[in-house]
């Protein structure tokens, strides 16, 4: 086989492999085995099933179409680590992912040993041709992709498994935090930032690696709106607490109220109000702290950004607005993401130009928009076809990505989503108006 | 007080009042005291519920605030007959309903005849002054609209109450019947009608009666689209049933396969494979019968619409592709609705004209379209806001109108909604493509 | 066929069949139509169930296989109206009785003239020989005893209903009332009498009608025992709730505790506390009155009466003892039972000699036994044998018949039973110790 | 402090007390972390969760009232690991305790070992003066016999945990087996052992340890009766399972009918049917093996165990009937229990003798009696008081002891119980009639 282009692109991806598998396993290291097991909701997967899972996922569409001879180091792990692919055959239901105490995380990561051994080899020496190895590679990158999506899973999973624990334990305690120096200490109400309406287009080009749910790229109208240039602070949120804004029902949706009723929702998930001193703490995952009035708010559901923005008189910005804002919004995109290493988001910088701060690498933003396809979307062929498509039915598409985001896996048009009763993404708002 | 016009017009409510109220009592006679009782399932509510719920509308929202001396025949009706205003007060449990034995049939109607009383001398007597009265016609003019609603809610109630029973009752055994000659006999394929793109205006005028959700009139970008002709027809859906359309995980929604599996549908809600043939029947108001194949199919949720349409290689029309198609389409809007007193779908009479067939009268037609506000959806003032506005999550968008809505009830910006899982309203389908 | 003493006891049966039959009818007739239509817990059934369940019972087990030529009004009511019998074939499942509309009221009451004229024929002709013709009287006897059985439950059932709206309508508001002259007015403890132990006989003799469950007569060994010599009151059940007997754990089942957690319970059902006066009410077949004093207290589940018995330092009676003292007591039982037409349990009279007061015909007395088999227990044959000894798990035994119980239904040795968490039977307690 | 007989009592406790305390953590020791987190159902505690648990009991029974200056690890422990003593406090939730990731297993074994330090300090001092050192000493013995219970818990939850997995994992590949040649290869029916009636004596004597549910020592009478004089086999239950057991409704309770359906049993729980080969595996301690005809029947729930009794034309025997059978049969007790090593029921030797075989230490076997107090029971003092008495509600006594229970903790007057529908425990039959 002649090295070609593509050929070279293949083998380039193999140092992005090594990285992303490396850094997963990274993220897990610091929790015990006992954390790794554990399922804390439905929703919650294991650690250990995401370190399995994303295996799987090089095992089931690279490893066995395209290895010849590969064989599998446990045939029953097919059916135990596929998350949802139905084309693919039947799975281990989801809501018993916990109820798994073996393999253990010494064989799970006997299991990635043995994938990567085995993707390495493939990485090195491509397809039988141009077009399966253009097809590996689309797959490699998908993976990879996949792969740093669970890292963000990994984190939020986990923090969840810890803070259901009445001993309320820290992930880590030696985070990096935030540069005091520089925060934005105006203490004011958001300024707003305009944006002048018209058609404009949205959604990723064809060329370069995007989701299937990003395209196609399309034209949308919007009209004139306003965006302010911060996220919503926990020190706002906690104006809407006190000023009864979870018992208020002309400010909910009525599922949302329904839901809020029955869970008992008082204040964003994590909360804790002390019941001495009246205070709030917060769970992070460097444990517990007292709630700083600056910081963005995070882990509130849609349900809650959406009473929030009618209490004080907004809105939640469309994913069009947001992405023409994002667009249009100058480098660099600031020190946040999974990167910084604070793995809870920080306050907004002091203002400098007309931009929106916090637009990335903080708080996934709500938006108003239902998560749908786009005009013309296409999923991929085959199985993978269930990536994203299939869940395009009563969720609402968030924006931005988080301070537990990879930040080379964001882009301005990625798109995530979550049904608007969740609140263990890292997820925050931004309010918009006009 | 001197006769103004506004005191013409709140008079000349008296007419419509005794119309509409007169309607929705003459739905409800056919029916045993037994089967105005029946709540069926939580969606559902019992007949004489709805007797009593449209009147508790007008003593809430009319005679109490604006009839001085007004006597409740029992305050507690107040808390029974609210149905989800939460800033009214609290309300007997939705699910609880069907446990209701009293009020017995006869002392609902008797407080039908209170309010109506009533009612009469405040409509003939207007208000204090001008905005007074120009309120008080806003308000009735929404209790009547309201009240056409229920009638139509009134139908699907007791069309599920009876379709529950095994005995499997009529409603009525002297419906209107189609006419045989009329039908379109061609049997094929559905046309396809072609609309530009463009910036096209949606929504209702500000003048006029519409819902608040049907506000503000605005702008929308459409790309060029084409609309079937007609509606999906039972013998399409059985097709899709023969090719396992029920159970092809491809052609889902995640949520949507999820509900198939655990409800177990194998076919549109109604209908009923007779063990013997092997044929199907469906429950109609009018009694079970043969499904025809050329009429529209009808309670079918948007989970299996939108798994039809993707079956059929088409998808589902976007609200404004249908609102734009409607607009265009010529008058008359053709012979369904409850006015018909079919009571059932009809099929399509043959092609005359370029315009799509039956946009109105025979099902509701699901839209691709998440239920969400217009950009500045504004709802009503006070309690009465909770109207429409609190359902925007969650729901798609029908539109058209059905053969059990009231044909003066239907505007072309009419927006119905539901849930996706929902099948007891009489929803169909139009594909689209492009 | 000759007139044989078998067939004059057939004939004797026409009449007690008459006069049971025509009761049920009696019972409902107070109702309207839709109090019989609605199922307020999954335990409950509506009225006209009843009326029709006691008609399949003669249709299935009397009319079909001894009635030649005997056609059923509607075949479809042997599947609807089979209350629990496996063996009979498959039933319309138990908690959706209440969603049945049809038959109606009328249409069932037909049912019953139609059973009732075919029943008349197989009394007056009796079987084919004296084999059949006793079988047919044993049938017809238990059929009525089984009629008898759900006239009680037709009570508590409709008082459920009724009492579960917040309208608390009245069954009947012309019910004898109690004997203001004749009530113990002393107010103390009760008295206590004593038995002796030794190895005693319970259980019904072999001959004369007795249901399955009460046989065979056999010996039981019992230790010196007290009775109380009346029931527990209300008024020592309002020391219980003032002393915090429902909320005091080492008082308690754990099931028990579990139950009277999740479901609220603060007093027996049907007590309502009146918020301004902190009064309590009750209500009753005849509506809400205030809590008497020295009524007995009825509504109470055994979890409660045991949690009751433990803190007033006693405990149940075993049914071994009960009956012994049962047996033991002077003629006349007391002139309650569903005969007295109050439909309430009654105050104690003044002491007149040693026996217990209210032994029957009050509230069912809990006992502390489990609801078993007596060794050697035979069920019936065939379908029939499901009568009683499918339930004989998980339940308690309880005693003496109650104020809606018929009179001539009772017997010493008559064992009901139920759940030891239900509450809507009328049931109180008698306490025990020793 | 001299020393006295009961110190000296106490001090002889120390030994019991490291030798028990020893054996649990040996228990727990094959199991990987990750196995000793997992809750497979609510029933099951994690056997982490036992290892705490058991120690907490010495904490708070023993540790905080009698041992001045004891300072608890984590004063947090004392609520995550109270089982279910309500006077003591709120405590964690049980269905909640398989989300405890923390503390873990080496935290619990730390927590062991301090617990067992101060153990140590008290059993050594004994208490202020005779009565506390008498009340110690009551509590260890309490505390070991506590312990020893959770011993056979935590085997049968592992069990349950690894069962759960696909992956079918043995929890130790080194367990004794049986020895063949001492199998009874007859193969027929059973033997049946005669009994003769009478009053006789059941329970513990006042003297030596038991728990407070054997006592008061009383009187029973009894009529003739036989016991079969071997356990039910896997090879009988496979027959009843091929006659349609599972799926005849006049073999069962209506409650465990209503089970059998829901949960779909077709056989005991961890037997497993090949599909390929249609014979059947059972799921042991061991791994997986084929089913034995030999072998006691294990893992059914009183549900099946009373079905199949009556299918076999026997009854289940009265614990009364089969505490005077074990009382007169002849030393040793035979060399089951978990003493064996074999963590799996055996077969029955060869018939020696006329009394029963496999009376003691192969499996729990289900009676007749509801589980009770004996007349004049009387509970421990204080919290203790929750050990047996609030469960003495809904369930069933079984006798014997199991293959899994340490052989010096069981007592012929030993009652377990569980709930009849529960089948986890190592539980199975031996027949009685007459």
């Amino acid at each position: 086989m002649s090295t070609t282009a593509t050929d070279v692109h293949v083998r380039d991806l193999l140092e992005s492999y090594r990285r992303v598998r490396a850094l997963t396993e990274r993220l897990a290291a610091p929790l015990e085995p006992e954390d790794q097991v554990v399922q804390s909701m439905d929703d919650v997967s294991p650690t250990k099933w995401h370190l399995a899972h994303t295996s799987w996922f090089f095992e089931a569409f690279l490893l066995r179409p395209f290895l010849a001879g590969y064989r599998s180091l446990d045939v029953r792990y097919d059916h135990l680590f596929n998350s949802y692919y139905e084309t693919h055959g039947r799975m281990h239901p989801r809501p018993r992912r916990g109820l798994l105490s073996r393999p253990t995380v010494r064989e799970v990561l006997g299991f990635r040993g043995h994938v990567d051994a085995a993707m390495v080899r493939i990485l090195e020496a491509g397809g039988r041709d141009r077009d399966e190895t253009a097809e590996i590679a689309r797959r490699v990158t998908l993976g990879l992709n996949h792969e740093q999506q669970h890292q963000e899973l990994l984190l939020m999973d986990c923090k969840h498994v810890l803070g259901s624990s009445p001993l309320r334990p820290a992930y880590r305690d030696d985070l990096a935090t935030d540069l005091e120096g520089d925060r934005d200490s105006s203490g004011g109400a958001p300024g707003w930032c305009r944006f002048a309406g018209g058609i404009h287009e949205i959604g990723a080009p064809a060329e370069g690696f995007a989701f299937d749910n990003e395209r196609p790229r399309h034209r949308v109208l919007v009209e004139d709106f306003e965006l302010a240039d911060r996220l919503v602070t926990c020190g706002e949120w906690l104006e809407f607490v006190q000023d009864g804004g979870y018992r208020r029902p002309e400010l909910w949706m009525a599922d949302g109220l329904a839901r809020c009723r029955e869970d008992r929702w008082e204040a964003p998930l994590y909360w804790q109000r002390c019941e001495r001193t009246e205070g709030w703490s917060v769970q992070t995952l460097g444990g517990p702290r007292p709630v700083a009035a600056d910081e963005p708010v995070v882990h509130v559901s849609w349900f809650e950004a959406d009473a929030f923005a009618r209490w004080a008189g907004a809105r939640l910005p469309t994913e069009a607005e947001w992405e023409i804002a994002a667009v249009a919004a100058p480098e660099p995109r600031g020190g946040g993401f999974l990167d910084a290493d604070r793995l809870h988001p920080s306050p907004a910088r002091p203002r400098r130009g007309a931009s929106p701060r916090q637009l990335f690498g903080e708080v996934w933003q709500w938006t108003a928009s239902p998560y749908v396809g786009y005009r013309g979307f296409q999923p991929l062929e085959g199985t993978l076809g269930e990536y994203n498509g299939k869940f395009m039915n009563g969720q609402y598409v968030l924006r931005g990505g988080s301070c537990v985001t990879p930040a080379d896996h964001l882009r301005s048009s990625y798109r995530n989503f979550f049904y608007p009763h969740q609140r263990w993404a890292f997820a925050g708002l931004r309010l918009a108006r006009g």
